[in-house]
């Protein structure tokens, strides 16, 4: 039985709650949150889990296996730091960190220590993108030659960080989980339109040595909420559409074979429109496979799908979109 | 009665006979197409048009009054010069031209020659556009903050110019045509797939003064045709889908207004999210007003609405674009 | 303070106890379900609540104000009955009772007693319904010529009522609700699928004095879940599409105007088609209002929305339907 | 080479002329309508084909050899009558007649006479349909349970027919055409919203010997066009959506199994939910399918697919329907 403590009861705090509440092997001792308010709500529906004030309450309880952090981005490295010295396995809300260094100063404490640390890029593990990769992994698609994702809301501003790394940590982990190359350069654009310098609306595309590219359009300023990823591959295409109720993944039958004649007044390109299908897809709810995959890995000493090493990579990208949209668009090189 | 040349009749050719066809004050004398099977077409349909296998038997025709040029943009600038110093009026498929250079020469010529240059941008004739532009005009939307458009399709691939030249000219024109502010930078990016170099995929950022920000994703390889454009202002937002049979556009009463609050922590926008109103769209045929823009412009000396300022402006962009993607996205000025 | 029992932990049991547990001036005492696993799950997440098998300890409960019954249709009855004989304020889910017989015995006891009698309508909390009722309220539509609703799905066959009984109760709740005028005859047909005879799917035409006319399509055998219902007035129309996330009412700015001409061989109806509107809808959960409203017409004796009165006439609706059917679409008049 | 006149030049002829003109084999001699207006915009795209005020001068013309009637339903009898006593053969637009009566007669002078009489259903001949009899001719869908179809629109209110008359023939056909199995009865119901008794709205049931059954929605009176079927089998279910641009067919991998189990307190159905497939849809222009089966089966002698047997059973059903219609939604037999 793993006891757990939980830091954080804002807007995802009570669907991790109720996730490891029902998680077998594992026992939420303690929430800790600095708003009361929040915590008398945590009391309504659990009178069994101690609400805390203070984070501190729960890093430094001897009785408490694993701590998972659902706080602002800019608090992660320093109570996970201390979580990882108190020898606590650690779950840390999506983007891992503000920065690389952070990242790879936690990995490098959780190795010493022989400690589980995950990400929870959620979006790993919903239905669809368990389909996806399956289809991928069966070499439906062929040669993947393009990841195109617009998420678009009409979305709170954060008063910490911008779109991208709001958003697009969700598009990020799918691609670092669906296609493995690792990218060579990023060229990130955008806009605020506050006063505060944070981009509201942020563009990146995301180079690869294949020839394979991959392109994020995040905006908190649409009015209508659009959650869609295309994926070329020069068999079959797909169509991940999230905001369908049902019919999330479309399968065409479609592609386009690049014909290798030099007469360059030729069209290089031969065509094929086909069928479409519609799998069905398992409608689990994500965050229940996420607690799941967290308490078994801690168990087994098991690496998560959502790794720690998925959680650096996107890191690394969104450190880079930023370096990129405050140089004009330049191109920054990865690794 | 304006005596009117048609040179190139392939994809767009019949759709410009239609239309001029059936235009008051206009007589289609020749139609060329160096391609024997194209001219049987036209014999068949329009038995009264003289189908000529050269475009200098329209060029030299004195009898011609103007010409109307639906060639491979390559030949554009070569077939418009002739043209315009034969003493004939131009109207050109967009783009205008293969570069800036080449369009400033043609305006000069026309300049000289006191002759109408239009250049064909069919979407600023359309029903939504023309809503568009009057929702705008009547200050329905506030302060434009953003355009996001994006045009994709399972497109022929074009041998000599890149997805950008070929899809682009759409956005640009619409976006110019509803937003007069004068852009002071670029970011482009994309990907070829083929041998030739020749990307099918690109992305583009368009920077001005003001924060508005436009944004383009234009695809030859997508299975799914999008075609999508949100246009965000401080009061309302509009959704414009071409490919909506009725409801093209949708007015959201959906604002976010940046408070002036100088504290960094605290969140700095209101949101309001409201009702959405459909407007109904005038259903006619977009070329025909083209046509009718064009010949009264002859006949009045009149600048047509889709004019060579608009022309310039769009290969202004598309050149800078290219120059963008083939410098690793680097921010290219405009002017 | 009114002390609430629940009797019936099936499907919508656990709505019912999550919105009463919440209301204010009520207080869930016991629930009753004679299925022990379902005990179980109730004891798990509201272990403050008393946990019985059988109903009778609720309905003989003497500090136990009023009885909430969403068990199988045919058991509203004998429940219902014993629950006002003892004092007990009723709240029933829908469809009513059995026969129009069974609901007058009811509304007569109620009426003896003192108590209330109430019917859980849900659809008429909704924002949607409630959106709509306020535009027909406000004379929006003009005269009501139609409503067409269409409620097909994948449903679950039950083993004691046909389609019509099982889903046609929102509908005609709904119809009741907007058109109160009184109809004068029903004609209804039907399949049966199974070696039951009961019907799963089914067709119900309602006939009224003043020209309106209403049709209801419910099927248990869709393989797409359809909820759309059409409501044609003379000036305005309005499209409720239940399965919409957001756009759920769209009102067209569409009429047909009878012209009052003798001649039979001119067409006698004038079209207009203009814009679309689309309301904001509250997106509060309805049930949560019933739960209000039953609560407080209890407190102050008021009669709710959702009254005995509408869920007899719905009944009467039902009943006549399944007249209709067995002979095989004769019109049956109603009263 | 067959020699056509075709009489009636107004909403379909057109199209007629267009897809008669473009077939090999045949040569429109003449276009008959009483409105000079609708001769003149003929002779400006067909100056090639004899445009006459009088129908009598193409069924009396001894060189034409075919007559395609394209008038209102009330005349089709004695345009078809004269024409097949003449010698010529005929395709008549749908509905064939106005009544069972007439549709007896003119086969009966088309068998005496060995000519052909074609209907043009020409739903029979789209890609969808024909996509559709391909799937339940391989028994995908096993044993079919019902089709329901809806048919209504913004629609032109006709003088002298009612809105089954209008539209319920393209439903009709295609069940017809689907499913061969002959129904034993109708019940049908709607209402006129106009002076004339001649119904706007309008539904119908049809009842078969299997337990297979139809159900038609028929409205020239709603603010939206929907043209949607359900066809249902134990097997698969499919959704034919003719609005849909490019997905207008989807197969559900979708099934409900009776059970035998006496038990009625059972529940006695089995659900299956899987994939949905999507074929590709041959886009050609249906009536130039007719076109080309009409020629062929008078060249070949040769019975159509949108055959004479076909053309009759519609009547016979609109006939009962309108029977059903006036005795109040009485069951009438067919046959």
């Amino acid at each position: 039985m793993i006891k757990v403590g939980i830091i954080g009861y804002g807007y995802w705090g009570p669907n991790l709650v109720r996730n490891f509440f029902s998680q077998k092997d594992c026992n939420i001792k303690a929430v800790a949150d600095s708003r009361p308010n929040r915590l008398e709500l945590l009391r309504k529906s659990y009178p069994t889990i101690n609400a805390v004030l203070n984070a501190e309450d729960i890093i430094n309880d001897a009785d408490i296996d694993a701590v998972i952090i659902a706080t602002p981005v800019f608090t992660h490295f320093e109570l996970a730091k201390k979580a990882l010295s108190n020898g606590k396995h650690v779950l840390l809300e999506k983007p891992m960190a503000s920065s690389v260094k952070e990242c790879e100063i936690l990995i490098e404490l959780a190795l010493q220590k022989n400690l589980q640390l995950m990400v929870d890029h959620t979006f790993l593990y919903t239905g669809a993108v368990e389909k996806i990769k399956e289809i991928i992994d069966a070499d439906i698609l062929g040669n993947i030659k393009y990841l195109d994702s617009t998420r678009i809301n009409l979305g709170l501003f954060q008063p910490d960080i911008n779109v991208l790394w709001d958003l697009a940590p969700h598009d990020l982990s799918i691609l670092r989980y669906l296609h493995e190359e690792k990218p060579y350069s990023i060229n990130a654009t955008g806009i605020s339109h506050t006063n505060n310098g944070i981009e509201n609306i942020a563009f990146m595309t995301i180079n690869y040595p294949s020839g394979f590219i991959a392109h994020l359009n995040c905006s908190w300023s649409s009015p209508v909420k659009v959650r869609m990823m295309l994926i070329g591959g020069d068999k079959k295409m797909i169509l991940y559409n999230d905001v369908e109720p049902t019919e999330k993944i479309k399968i065409y039958d479609t592609a386009y074979q690049v014909k290798t004649d030099d007469d360059k007044n030729q069209i290089l390109v031969d065509y094929r429109v086909g069928d479409i299908y519609v799998p069905k897809i398992n409608s689990k709810e994500a965050l229940a496979s996420v607690a799941n995959d967290f308490i078994t890995g801690v168990l087994e000493s098991k690496m998560p799908r959502s790794s720690y090493h998925i959680g650096l990579d996107i890191v690394k990208l969104l450190e880079a979109s930023e370096q990129s949209i405050k140089n004009k668009g330049i191109e920054i090189k990865i690794n």
